[in-house]
C-alpha cells in the first residue's frame, strides 16, 4: 500500500469509522460527488480561520475554504459576530429584511450596467433562470457552453463538463441537443459552431476562469469575440462569475477586461460562505420575471425559493464584502500570494508541472502526454489527475495540508507567506520523489 | 382607499421607504415572487419565538413562519444554542462532517423502506434530481404530476402550477412535452390520461398535500391508486414531502398511509429553518448516482453542491429533530391546535369559507362561483382570492397577525391557545364586515 494512504489511516481512525457510517447513509458516503476522495475522506470537527480540524485533531492548513467561498478564511471575526447576532435574531424569516436591501446595494454599485439582482440559494439555481431569462429575452432555445465548463446541475446546461466530452454527463437526461459546446479559448472554432446554430441560439454561457474544468483563465479576446458574435446575433452573453466575482478585486472580472455581459450569476463569496446564488441583469432583462406586472403568458418564470434572500446569508454575505470594500488591500495580498504559490510551484515542479491560475486562485497540472500547456479543459483532463491527486494526498497525510484531492486551491485573507512557505516545503519533497 | 390599506400605511412607515429602495434593486421589490403583497411588504427587523417584528415595531404573531419550514417557532433556545455554537466552530466546511452522519441516522431510522440519502440545498433542486433518477432507472422520459402541484422552479416540473393550468407558467421553457398533468384527487380521470401515457412515463410525483395549490390533502384512494399503476407499469412513485415531512408526526405521511414509494424528497422542517432539500430512496435507486462506481456512461449525475449538507444546516435540522424525537407531544399540541382553528374558523365564516387542511396547517377559502367543496387546486383557484388577500391584510393591518397573504398558514410549537384565540376574534370582525 502507498505510504500516504498507509499514513492517512493510521492518522484518521476515527473519521475512518465515522465515515463507514456515512457511506451506510449516504451514496459513497458523501453528499457532493467530489468530496470524496481514496481511501476514505476525513470528518471535519470545527474550521477556525485558515485551518480545518478533522475529528481525529489533526489540524490542516485548508486551501479549499469551503468550495472557494470563504475569501476571509473560517469565522472571520467581524462576519461571525454579526451572524451570531443575526442568528438570536430568527435565521429564517421567509419575507424581505434590511439585510438584503444593505447586501444589494454594496453588490450593484459595483456592477457596472447591471441593475437588478434576484437572490436564489445556489448557483445552480441562479444559472437555470439565467439560461430561462436568455430563452424568454431571445424567444431561442439552444444554449452553447464551454468544453469544461461548470454551471451546476442543472438539466439545463448537463453536458460536456468532464472528460471525454463527448460522453453524456448523465443518465435520465433529456435536452441535451439543445446544449452545444465550444472549444475553450479557440474562437475560431468557437465561431464556426456558433455561425451553423446562431438564428436558433438564445445565449453562450461562459465562465472568464474555467473553474471546475481546470482552473484555466479565458483570453481576453475570446471572451470579446464571443460577446461580439452574441451582441451581432441577437444572442444573450452570460458570465459565470460563481467563483470569480469578487475574487480577485472588489467587483467582477467582466468590468475589468471591459466585457458588457446581458447578465451574470454570482454565488459562493458574496455569501460569505452561507447558502447563495445571484442572478442580476439590466431592468429590461430581469423585469421580465415581475409576476405581479406580467400575466402568466408574459412573464419569465423564476424563482425564490424558500431560503432566497434569509437573512443570515445576507448578513454574512454584507460584512464578508463590506469588509472586503473597506479593507481592499486584502486583494492586494492575496494576488500577491497567489502569485508568489505559481511562481515558486513552478520552479520546484521544474517542468514536471505547470501551474494555472491568476490573483489568489491556483492548480497544478502534473503533464504528459504531450501536454504542452493548459490553455481548456482537455489539455488539463489529458494530465496527470492520478498524480494531483496523489500529491494532494500526500499533503494531507505528511503536511496536514488540506486540498481537496485533485481540485485548485485558493489563498484566503487567513493566510499568510508562512502558509505558502509550508506549501512549498512540502511541494519539494513531492517533487523529488516523482 | 381601503381602510386595512391606509391603517397599514400608517403603521409601517419605514417599511415603505425600505421598499422602495427594496425596489429599485430587485424585481418586484422580492426574491421570492410570493413574498410581494399589495400595497408593500412590510421589512422584518427580527423574529422570536411565534413573532415576527417588522422596523417599524410591529410585532405580529407569524402564522407563515419562515415558508412553514419551523416547527418549533423561530429561535427556539436549543436549536439556537448549537447552531450558536456551530457558527463559532465554522458554517461552512465543504467536506464531511458528524453532523451530517447524526441528521441522517435520525431520518432514515423513521422512513420505512428508505435507506440512502443525498443532501442538496433546495427542494427545486431535490425535485429536480428525483427526475432524473427516475428518468434514468426507467429508462423513460416522461413525468406526471398533479395540476396545482408545486415542486418549485426546476425546468423539468415547470408546468401546471398556477391557475389556469392550461396556460404555460413561464417564457423561456423547453421539455413542457415532457410533462404530463393529473386532475387531483380524481382517480377515474388520472389513470385514464396514466393509461395513454404508460410505456413512455418515468414516474407519478405527488405531494400527499397539495402545499403552494391550496393546503389540500390526497384522497388516500387517490395516492394508493396512482401508486398501484405505477407499480404495475415500471413506473416509478415520487412523494414531495417536503411540507409534510416531520410536519404531522415524527416521520413522513406515506408510512402512516402504507404507502411505499420509490423517492421521496424532502426540506423545510428538516434543517430547522436553514437552507436544506433530500434526496431519499432505496439502495438499488441512490447508488445509481454513485460517481466512483460508475462510469459516466452508467451513472445517474446528481449533487451535491456547494452548500449541501454544510454544518450549520446540519446541526439545525439535527436538533430540531431530536428535540421533536424526544417531545412527540408537540404533535399532539400543534395538530390539535390546527384542528381547532380549522373549527373555530369554520364556524366564523359560517358557509361563507371553507377552512382546508390537516393536522398543524390550515387555509381558508372564501366561496364563489358554485364552488362547493375544495378537493383539488381548481376547486382552490376558482374561489374568492381576493377576499382572501384582503382576509389576511386586515390581520395584519388591525390585529399584528401575519399570514403572507394568500398562503396557508401554520401552527408551530411557539403558538399556543391564545393566538388562536385571537385569530378567531380578528377573523368574527372579517366575517362580519363581508
Amino acid at each position: 500500500m502507498n505510504k500516504n494512504i498507509i499514513e492517512y489511516k493510521k492518522k484518521t481512525k476515527i473519521s475512518r469509522s465515522l465515515f463507514k457510517k456515512s457511506l451506510k447513509l449516504h451514496v459513497n458516503g458523501v453528499s457532493h460527488n467530489i468530496r470524496y476522495f481514496h481511501p476514505y475522506p476525513f470528518v471535519t470537527k470545527f474550521a477556525e480561520g485558515k485551518y480545518i480540524t478533522d475529528v481525529d485533531k489533526n489540524r490542516y492548513i485548508d486551501f479549499w475554504m469551503g468550495h472557494w467561498s470563504l475569501i476571509l478564511g473560517h469565522t472571520n471575526d467581524i462576519v461571525t459576530k454579526h451572524t451570531l447576532k443575526q442568528i438570536s435574531h430568527g435565521w429564517m424569516y421567509g419575507t424581505i429584511n434590511e439585510q438584503t436591501i444593505k447586501l444589494s446595494e454594496l453588490i450593484i454599485k459595483y456592477l457596472p450596467k447591471m441593475e437588478k439582482i434576484r437572490y436564489v440559494t445556489t448557483g445552480t439555481e441562479a444559472a437555470m433562470y439565467a439560461i430561462r431569462l436568455a430563452r424568454s429575452s431571445t424567444k431561442k432555445k439552444l444554449v452553447a457552453k464551454i468544453d469544461g465548463g461548470w454551471h451546476g446541475y442543472t438539466t439545463d446546461l448537463l453536458k460536456t463538463i468532464n472528460w471525454p466530452f463527448s460522453e453524456s454527463e448523465s443518465n435520465g437526461l433529456i435536452n441535451e441537443e439543445y446544449i452545444t459546446s465550444l472549444p475553450f479559448n479557440n474562437l475560431e472554432k468557437s465561431l464556426d459552431i456558433l455561425k451553423k446554430i446562431k438564428k436558433d441560439l438564445a445565449c453562450i454561457i461562459i465562465e472568464p476562469i474555467l473553474g471546475g474544468g481546470g482552473c484555466i483563465p479565458a483570453n481576453k479576446d475570446y471572451l470579446k469575440g464571443l460577446q461580439e458574435f452574441a451582441i451581432d446575433n441577437d444572442i444573450m452573453f452570460i458570465l459565470d462569475e460563481i467563483v470569480t466575482g469578487f475574487r480577485f478585486r472588489f467587483g467582477c472580472m467582466y468590468s475589468k477586461m471591459n466585457l458588457s455581459p446581458d447578465i451574470i450569476i454570482l454565488g459562493k463569496i458574496i455569501g460569505g460562505g452561507m447558502p447563495i446564488g445571484v442572478i442580476c441583469g439590466n431592468k429590461e432583462i430581469m423585469e421580465k420575471s415581475n409576476t405581479t406586472t406580467n400575466t402568466k403568458l408574459e412573464r419569465t418564470y423564476i424563482g425564490g425559493g424558500t431560503f432566497s434572500a434569509n437573512p443570515l446569508t445576507m448578513i454574512s454575505g454584507y460584512h464578508t464584502l463590506n469588509l472586503l470594500k473597506n479593507k481592499q488591500s486584502i486583494y492586494e495580498k492575496i494576488n500577491k500570494l497567489g502569485e508568489k504559490t505559481r511562481l515558486l510551484l513552478t520552479k520546484i515542479f521544474d517542468g514536471k508541472a505547470i501551474i494555472t491560475g491568476t490573483g489568489s486562485i491556483f492548480m497544478t497540472h502534473f503533464l504528459r502526454d504531450n501536454v504542452i500547456n493548459i490553455t481548456n479543459a482537455s489539455d488539463a483532463a489529458r494530465c496527470n489527475t492520478k498524480l494531483l491527486q496523489e500529491y494532494h494526498l500526500k499533503l494531507i497525510s505528511h503536511d496536514n495540508i488540506f486540498f481537496l484531492p485533485g481540485k485548485l486551491g485558493i489563498i484566503s485573507n487567513a493566510h499568510s507567506s508562512t502558509d505558502v512557505k509550508k506549501l512549498a516545503d512540502a511541494s519539494i519533497e513531492f517533487a523529488n520523489s516523482i
